[in-house]
């Protein structure tokens, strides 16, 4: 608790990840109140194909 | 607002989810009263040993 | 399969919801090739102050 | 890790969910190898008009 | 896009949940490179007995 | 329903996945009064570095 799910799409590299792993977590903690060993992260890398904005696949060039 | 996810089998073509994602978009701002903008659409492939059904996988014969 | 979740706003009348299955299922089914018996639809019914676009909750004036 | 989400009907009294977060719990770790202090579960209440199943909400007299 | 999901213990203010999505929607932008407008955030109040953690619910007091 | 979502590291087997969606499925109709065939399960594979424990990625050898 909590446990905090991102969708997002792939291409973000390693280093980025663990940057929002690090960040999410830490300013859970000072907002909410709670241990750091507390919060659960799992990201999920979505194509652009599977994602939908507006009706239309963000791997069409008007859903970008 | 709204978010909708959809856990599917793979192997569905770009044009399907193309479709999926025109159709639940209009369909949903036809029934609740919102914008398009608003609707945002997450698919996520499933392999069908990861998808249980009545106790089996479907990667199962007596679970497809 | 396939499992699908829509997180919504509040409000929306039995018959809104019941629409929105019927017309998810039928869609679908129709786009995807499978059996109505197979899909399967969960809502949950998220309060303005809960869901967060483009930075502010949709509670706020601004995030209307 | 591993993260567990239920979307259930309401009405399991807290012994029955307590229940099922011990044997979901020690069955993951039996079967995957891992520490039950990894395991986090959460359980969803979804009432019946927001579950659809082949179309129909669970709170028709067809949807159940 | 992104889409993200927070299932936390019920309990916190409105102040607390709206500096949440504040500061996870800045944060996401400085470190992923997306727009405000894209970050999409839904949060789930989960009642501390649907909550387990190693085997127990987050409502008995070994769980805390 | 009910809908059970396991998000796990990947490298389990088939025939671990298969176990666990049977006792999963077993156990739920056993403490929950259901039928075996209304027990839908998901499994996510997600890789150690889009894991966060305690601030820190699974592929981290101090997220181990």
């Amino acid at each position: 608790m909590p446990v905090i799910q991102v969708n997002m799409l792939p291409g973000r590299t390693p280093e980025q990840k663990r940057e929002l792993i690090a960040v999410f977590t830490r300013e859970f903690v000072r907002i909410c109140k709670t241990k750091p060993e507390a919060v659960k992260i799992v990201i999920h890398d979505v194509p652009p194909e599977n994602f939908g904005s507006g009706g239309v696949p963000m791997s069409d060039p008007v859903g970008q």
